[in-house]
């Protein structure tokens, strides 16, 4: 052990130093959606986990300045699906500001619940939100798992260093 | 959109459906540190996620039954480390219970408010804990970042399939 002193490059928190860690931080990505009440909302997210095993539970980040937030806010019930490696658009276009999200290029159908369910993805979950945690400009959205599908087709999308990709063979 | 009827392949949720479609979302992979009474404590964590820009803001899951838990419930401060893949023996020794886990393989120091600071990894936070917010068998912990490095060497390590590995160039 060293003094803290050898801590070199340490700087104080900022918004900016956030970005830069995570940028280094791989994740993979998600598309949350749910039914609003003037039709079906969704976003990207690139903050999905697993969280308990028993019962199955799962956690996302939501913006609370977002266009979802308004049902997601008030939704009992969540569609989770992760995307494949051949759904960068989809990614995109539900991670746009002002994008026609369930647009004629989005293939989607009605699922468990009434959630929108999207079309092509490797895996997809219907969950039911358990509480909605504040934490700064976001909520945390815990949700305990009720169905879902795991066999779709696809390797997983990632997102790293600002950009979307596929995973090494 | 199609009828709830051509959901083909969902199935009702347990843990080893959220297991399966988990094991096909890669994440980055990181130890989470902390101060505990009888010395330091840690653990590999695939959860990590950025929360909140302003304030910077992070969550993780944390076992219950784990090693690390009654440190972890009580500390106020966390050390957070984005691992390489040059560090996949770290990751392991840190998700192996029962393993000298700050024995003579792991080179650390402690850092800003006690917290242990392992070495020679792209990026490390030390965080203040807000919340540890119950989640079926595990706690999400939420904190907020106070000071890191995010110019460590090394490129990310990855979890994914139930195995860790690099990202492509």
């Amino acid at each position: 052990m060293t003094a803290t002193s050898d801590l070199g490059a340490a700087r104080p928190a900022s918004p900016d130093l956030l970005r830069s860690v995570f940028r280094r931080h791989p994740a993979g990505v998600a598309v949350v959606t749910a039914r609003g009440r003037s039709g079906p909302v969704g976003f990207t997210a690139t903050s999905l986990a697993s969280v308990s095993a028993e019962p199955p539970m799962l956690s996302f980040g939501v913006s609370t300045g977002g266009s979802s937030w308004p049902a997601i806010a008030e939704t009992e019930h969540v569609g989770v699906h992760l995307l494949g490696e051949h759904q960068q658009a989809l990614a995109a276009t539900f991670a746009r500001r002002g994008a026609d999200r369930f647009g004629p290029g989005t293939a989607w159908r009605e699922g468990p619940e009434g959630v929108p369910v999207l079309d092509g993805v490797p895996a997809w979950m219907v969950c039911r939100v358990t509480a909605r945690v504040p934490a700064g400009d976001h909520r945390i959205v815990v949700a305990e798992v009720l169905a879902g599908d795991p066999t779709g087709h696809g390797r997983p999308l990632v997102y790293h260093q600002g950009r979307f990709s596929g995973l090494p063979d």
